[in-house]
């Protein structure tokens, strides 16, 4: 298992879905930095279950302590170690998580690569490992805003429904809210509820204020280290930046370059896997959330077949959940590629 | 810059598009394996420009040798160095390559990164660094293959235009041509170059055989590794994993489990990161050649406005020349990740 | 800062001499071996503070918990989180530790370099920092005894005190006792603190049953690899291979071969970096504890010129407490040159 | 095999000893640095075989060319490749080189490891390795000398002989000979020779200029560093730091400190892993060489037991050619520290 990321300072996650706890390790960083553990958690209550009604219905405080690297409320320089007790860690379910492999998870890979099971629940396959990711990207991201840097999220499509942005992107005051309340919706995803349905979601990611010259080519290109980091997301399955390529031609895609700038914005900011200063702009796709209250053909750990299923509520578009952790996961690409850019300047 | 890649077995690649050869250094790689350069010609073959009607008419002859770390035909274990001698380098076109910066292409990015231009041509960003990486996949691919592990990838959609599967799975030997003359392209194609467009394309690769259980999570699982890899393709613009989920929802999705395995495959072989045991199916999107012989409006090497052209013949899909080098990377990442996995048994 | 090591399997240390809690991460170890928290206390015992007469006062019960990556009583394959918490974390001293830069203590460099001070003690540079790298080594040792592979420390020599390895390798269990409380050792010491000095140590380590042909050549020779992580154990200022060579011609240092094996070890059980299958022979000399009870002249944190003393009793030896230090990192280079070997078997 | 080293800036090392070439990579270096051929072959010449009277007798041109990442002599930001051909590569000595394990030599453990026998000399063992890291040095020791830091080696033993410092530090222009040729040492190094025998040298080393606060703890100590690189040159047995602390106690050792500075530097110019301001200072120990004419005891590539001997004239003491190789090594590491501490500035 690897549980490290970034390339200059380095995050190491660690715990289980249903052991004690959860946390993170952020070695490398910066000396002399003012850090409230309330700045993290206003981030993390963004992924927090239960904040909206569509998500799931695990109660969990989700409270941020930050243990080592503090000093006087300042970052020393050593590692800091963030961490978030396991409240509402027992079993739900043991009859559907414990003995069957739920159709759509990770449970039955991971059985056959550790040959063990955590019966208790996803372990570290659980998207609650994510909420590290955020607290340690709300670090980053404050950073990166001082600089003018702004990384934002939106839903842009949910199953066949566009997300219409302008609509929504004076209406929703995304800051105090993890999804947004849009009365349209609501009908919607209920109805895929009562149904037991799930369905997938499309994120558009813009970020805003990014310098010219960052990415390493040839094999650490920022594209490529983006799509690295999005596809280790739980449920992502699929990355694009710039516009939608696949039916375009040549005459449509030229991003030609005046001596007031570029003329358009195709290629997502991004030209040779380095930002041409320009926005960058891309998107991801997250497939429909796998455990739905509808029964499917399974096995269990005795590889006898049987029936799977997800008692109580269930979260109908996982997806939604995913933008403070897409933003997150930026945040420290971008801290990176800013200190590698330092480097040779 | 970064120029090396593989997480055990690390490649390093070296060398610009018009300077006096390319090369990679392979260090970590197995001892005692028989190595033959025209194994691994042949596959570079496949790539090299000039082999089909369309791709663009640089005469190479991408002839590669072998310098260091074999004796007797035989890997020693120590670094393999492997080089091409670039003979077509006089720049060609020096009032367009030279002094402007062509529109969609990295030349002005480098520019403002690295603060000098080499005018001989696209240096490192060109696509010709690639033919080091497939003259290296050559090597891991003959091993993968005589462990039952089959890398394909197969063009899908030219534009617009579907590709039928069935139909060139037939009718394509894709062992001896590296784009397939269908009669129905050749018309499409021609109508493109000749009215100074190009297009996209889009790649679909099938990994067949590959064990249960490979990918390290929670950021090193396969799938982020090989959008990485693929991502650092020269115009590569997306990926998706498994079919495409923007538009179903969880009943069209479910892999249900029998005790005689998957009952489909709609998440490409893969969950939580780590190989199921089906094939591993993933989708590549290029975007269109952006050198065409149309004009278009940029910026020259002095921030003053002019037109870019590119004369003579252009390749219309570049995406038609990236089947190999898709197969090299994911033959990077297959044989690394047999090695981890070996690692704990 | 880097608080990483390790090549395959990776430990990240965490936490400061006198903050809440002290830990590590260890990522990438074996699942389903059985771990319990008693075997690392045994080993954590013989580093552990007022253990001996001699070593420091600090009265600190080092108790080790593990947290994470543990599954009814297995590993799962997830990180392991192990901490102590510091329970004597009161600043004895602030006159002289808050204030002046202890003489050969780095309170100096931390303070150029990271522009901060952690007045309540040395921070990351205290020697506590280790008593993580013993409780990771003791997981790996005991997978190294089952292999049959035994490493040990012995004290060679304090101060111009020559130890006479047959008389205490039989007097001595080494397994209930950090340091031997051998008689003649007694009044040497206790005249060193006595007269507020302190004095050098020099430790013998020995690696019986380690197999031919563990190390990576060019770079990561298993001699420059201990090097490395001996020379990062606090107060380690010398290493040396095999015997001393210093004086030493050809005639006298022939590892001669028979059919049977060597005629002698003179090389320490390297060639080229790479193990021949004698044992492994390495001394390691650690400098006089800076902090005595004698008044240094130092400036404080004004710059100013003032005296330093250390008030309270002093551990007139730090060289002492090393030897399980050693005895753990060295656990970990083996363990991973072990897992780099079977990667090409 | 592990062949690169290098923080930031990244080295990697190729080629055999008999083989064609011999050459490395850089990758990772600054843009538009001046980079000329022939003040690499400067530095190249001081390890240069047959350049003394003493040195081993293989007649090398050593022509260092570089191939690629430099135009218009200046560096482009691209990876450098160097290479030096092999002129002399008829292996000289069929039945003792290649068929008997020579003692001392890392033959039998290349044999064992990695299950094969490049016959025609010592291929990656060969200290004909380091030429390209001495190649690669030149190029940071220029940019290190332009900022005021200056590392230099000097002999400080031969054997039992000990070298006066000030007398030789007058005499020798150590920049035209890569050893020095004083009549004392003449007769003391033809007896050996004529004896058929070898000897150990020790080299001091010393680096002025050093700014203050370079160096990464915990585990990226400079000293850890250092010792790390020193101990992966060929021969090297031994480091260490500062003044010789076997015997010392804290009464000789206080580095105290007033506001001009300290008062001593028997820490060798690092405390806590970071550098203090005061020249770096360490010694290394090489053992002798270990091919002399002089028949040993060994076993052949059968296992039979055979005698070894080496015919023609042997270089008596390798240690005389390690200055420029030791000085190259830390002109690595001081130039990936001055980055690393410019990241967080």
């Amino acid at each position: 298992m690897n549980n490290s990321y970034g390339e200059i300072i380095k995050i190491t996650t660690f715990g289980e879905s249903h052991g004690l706890l959860i946390g993170a390790i952020i070695d490398g960083f910066y000396s002399n930095k003012y850090i409230f553990e309330r700045v993290i958690q206003l981030k993390l209550n963004l992924r927090k279950p239960f904040t909206s009604l569509f998500s799931t219905q695990r109660k969990e405080l989700d409270k941020i302590k930050i243990f080592t690297g503090i000093f006087e409320s300042k970052t020393t320089g050593c590692p800091i170690l963030l961490m978030i007790k396991n409240h509402d860690n027992n079993s739900l379910d043991y009859n559907n998580i414990a003995k069957n492999f739920r159709p759509g998870h990770a449970d039955i890979t991971y059985k056959k690569k550790y040959k063990n099971r955590d019966f208790r629940g996803g372990g570290r396959s659980s998207a609650r490992e994510t909420a590290c990711r955020v607290a340690c990207g709300a670090l980053f991201n404050n950073i990166l805003n001082n600089k003018g840097i702004l990384i934002r999220s939106y839903i842009k499509q949910i199953g066949k429904l566009k997300i219409n942005f302008n609509y929504w992107k004076n209406k929703i005051n995304r800051f105090f809210t993890n999804i947004f309340f849009i009365k349209e919706l609501k009908e919607y995803i209920n109805n895929l509820k009562n149904s037991s349905n799930s369905i997938s979601a499309e994120i558009i990611t813009i970020i805003n204020g990014i310098p010219i010259g960052m990415g390493d080519p040839i094999y650490k290109k920022i594209d490529s280290i983006i799509a690295n980091y999005i596809l280790s997301i739980n449920a992502s399955k699929s990355i694009f930046f710039g516009i939608n390529f696949k039916k375009k031609n040549s005459f449509n895609i030229k991003d030609e370059i005046t001596k007031f700038g570029f003329l358009s914005n195709n290629n997502g900011g991004i030209l040779g896997g380095i930002t041409n200063g320009q926005p960058i702009v891309f998107n991801t796709i997250f497939k429909p959330t796998s455990s739905t209250s509808k029964e499917t053909q399974t096995i269990n750990d005795k590889f006898l077949e049987t029936k799977s299923k997800t008692f109580g509520r269930h979260d109908p578009c996982v997806g939604l959940r995913a933008i403070p952790i897409i933003e997150s996961m930026i945040s420290t690409i971008v801290i990176n590629k800013i200190i590698k850019k330092k480097i040779y300047e």
